[in-house]
């Protein structure tokens, strides 16, 4: 039987989609960079047909690309060529939802913005938060380990995973419901499985272990001589205070270009080089009492400093920041790299970016803004063509150099994997491959996302 | 030449221990239930001749114990006969401490209490704490993913590792130092190593990413009507308070113990069949404000609670909580068991567990407190004899027959390994013996933990 014949056995007509048209959307990601034709895509309703999807593929030899919002930007939901794609869209049950233990069950399918409308009522929240969160999925948020503003607090997905279910590429299971914090009974394979870009199982459901917001909050901006400055302030203040949620750096080219374009004003008339933007909180009284004093310590100019506890002030601090992106993009098409490094060199990431890019293309202009708290910066590069990718490379190199990573949080996916073996090196990299190849060893789950086809 | 030989050759005379009397207290583990004679017991100095060691084990097919402080409860650091015993205790240096981005590089054989006393004249907390602090090493306690008391707050030790550097079976180097908190580059193997407990390769170096303590605290001590409202006020409190540092249990029996036994004062007139100890904090200000009016909300007897600030009163509400395993081993030699399961069976667990034990041994009384914020609880059995075994299977079988896990904390070695088959299942056990399998094919690290050798 025709492997597309048996597909539509497993699902039924109406999800095996073979046609061109129906095709199209799964076929693309929405950054419209990466895109291929699939033999099919194909929409199971169940584990089982997962399992029978996979089976039926690894008997045919035909690699099985999973998607799920189709939100990712290294190519790694979209078919390369050939591959029979599995949307995880239909397995969108939100289930057991327990408002004492602050748990809930999710189907991979289901997007952030539902888990997070069905978590709420009981007083919950996700902990992580992203701006796809209408179209990203749970299920591809695991598999790329999603971060977002919240990662200081909350961790990035792999540490709100309390239990999984998944399918390997030979069709068996591994299930871990509802799972528990404490569970030391061999290897973490729902760690493993977070961030494998779905290269070693199907993840079917998740149990995740809700969070709490702080009830009271204080943001202060501070300005400061330099991203050296920023980010011993920025250890110093995390030293100080044991409720910090977030702590973020911009410079005053991206503050300006924030002013220019979404029309918010300074946070105090005297402007600086760089800019730390801290958040804490309490469960009542002023949160801001332990900031003002933290602040005190580190012998900051006071003309330097803005505080806001109430939620309009908050706000306010909070654009300075939050709307660099559309600040940027308002000043041309930017290249945007997310990157990390470890914090002892963070500053000298931020410091050395814009003559890295010069270097390679004088007329680029780089802003650099991002979450010093985690290393983690995005660069984006102005007025250099988007087909020339000398200035993301220059970038690369650079975070390379300094010990850091090519992504972040974006993942590997087709776009990186040269840079994959760059950054981790040979051996680790054989390391990463011996599981694959343990696991999957045709091939079948993902083939060229983390890894070569041909290596 | 002989495989003694190569190892005096790699690590000199002085670190090559072959005679039975240098090599005994490296061969029985200090609950003295584990112990086997060893080839050798080698003390390697540096990570080359770490992997020098496994290049010529692996040659010989000698297996290789990796052996920390040898603090483990499940024999997985004591030879089982034969193998050579890879002592980690003079990779332990302390550097690179950053006291602004919070962070410091140890080698694996550094001891809980040197890198505690390293990272605190900076302000600076590891995060985790033991009573096995003085001997207990980082490596050790990264390859069982050891836990303690503010696992609810800090994450186990796989949630505080920002990088690692690890030897595996061949002889190869995998190293990712110093790393950073946001990392998508390909397996996270850092966290597979986390747990592994010595089956895939010697830690030989960590990066750890350091805390902060709150700096003021408030601790209350609730009565209540059974566990299920110790497990729902637990919750509702978890949800009210974004501060929680702890949430414990325990039961009028146990507090009758400790009362006896350690002369601690009960912590109001009034006596509760179970208590809720719960611990939050702020920055500044009283952070027992916030708790007050949590508690408030819970509709709990004010007879029933009593709220501290201070540093004695604070302790004395933890006492009534710590004390227990000096309580419990006051009245006679008990069995202990480890185990977790999901929040949502918590209270059926604490209910079950004395007449599942006395279904077996009617002699036996089963006192059980725990973290009822991680659904960890510690059961301890009096009245029963050491050697009958039944009423441990008792208490695991009813932990698996609630989805519940046979080890919280101390992990597999090889006192657990039937039960790991049957508490995770064939599917999952295969997959995780097919990681083994890709990275030691031969078995040469730490055979007979996790797996059963001849499977």
């Amino acid at each position: 039987m025709p492997l597309t014949d048996a597909l539509r056995e497993i699902v039924g007509e109406r999800h095996c989609l073979t046609d061109p048209t129906m095709r199209a959307s799964y076929e693309t990601d929405w950054t419209r960079r990466f895109s291929g034709p699939a033999l099919a895509v194909v929409r199971p309703g169940s584990i089982e047909e997962v399992a029978a999807i996979l089976r039926a593929c690894a008997d045919a030899g035909v690699g099985v690309v999973p998607q799920g919002g189709n939100t990712g930007l290294v190519g790694g939901s979209v078919p390369r060529g050939g591959e029979v794609v599995l949307s995880t869209l239909r397995l969108n049950e939100i289930e057991g939802l327990d408002p004492d233990a602050g748990e809930v069950t999710v189907g991979a399918g289901a997007t952030l913005a539902a888990v997070q409308a069905a978590a709420r009522p009981s007083g919950w929240e996700v902990g992580i938060d992203l701006g796809a969160r209408d179209s990203a999925t749970i299920g591809g948020m695991v598999a790329t380990n999603a971060g977002g503003v919240n990662v200081l607090r909350h961790g990035p997905m792999r540490q709100r995973l309390l239990g999984f279910e998944a399918v390997r590429a030979d069709g068996s299971v591994l299930r871990r419901l509802p799972g528990m914090p404490k569970d030391n009974t061999g290897y973490d394979l729902g760690g493993l499985l977070a961030g494998s870009e779905g290269t070693l199982a199907i993840i079917t459901q998740i149990r995740l272990r809700l969070v709490t917001a702080l009830g009271h909050r204080a943001v202060a901006v501070i300005g400061l001589d330099d991203a050296g400055a920023v980010v011993a302030a920025a250890g110093r203040l995390r030293r100080a205070l044991g409720t910090i949620q977030a702590l973020e750096l911009f410079t005053d080219e991206g503050m300006e270009l924030v002013m220019r374009h979404a029309a918010v004003a300074a946070p105090f008339a005297s402007r600086r080089p760089a800019y730390l933007l801290v958040e804490v909180g309490s469960d009542a009284g002023d949160p801001g009492e332990g900031l003002a004093d933290a602040l005190m310590t580190l012998d900051v100019d006071p003309e330097a400093v803005a505080m806001a506890t109430d939620v309009a002030g908050r706000h306010r601090l909070w654009q300075l920041r939050e709307r660099h992106t559309e600040a940027v993009n308002a000043e041309g098409v930017p290249h945007k790299l997310d990157v990390s490094v470890p914090i002892g060199r963070y500053a000298e990431l931020v410091e050395r970016a814009p003559s890295a890019v010069a270097d390679v293309d004088g007329g680029a202009r780089t802003i650099s803004y991002g979450h010093v708290g985690d290393g983690n910066l995005h660069v984006s590069i102005l007025g250099s063509s988007p087909d020339d990718h000398r200035v993301d490379d220059a970038v690369l190199e650079l975070v390379l150099s300094l010990g850091g990573s090519v992504s972040a949080e974006h993942g590997i996916g087709v776009a990186k994997v040269d840079w994959l073996l760059r950054d981790r090196g040979p051996a680790t990299v054989a390391a990463m491959r011996a599981i694959k190849d343990a696991w999957d060893p045709a091939g079948i789950l993902n083939p060229g996302v983390l890894f070569a086809r041909d290596s």
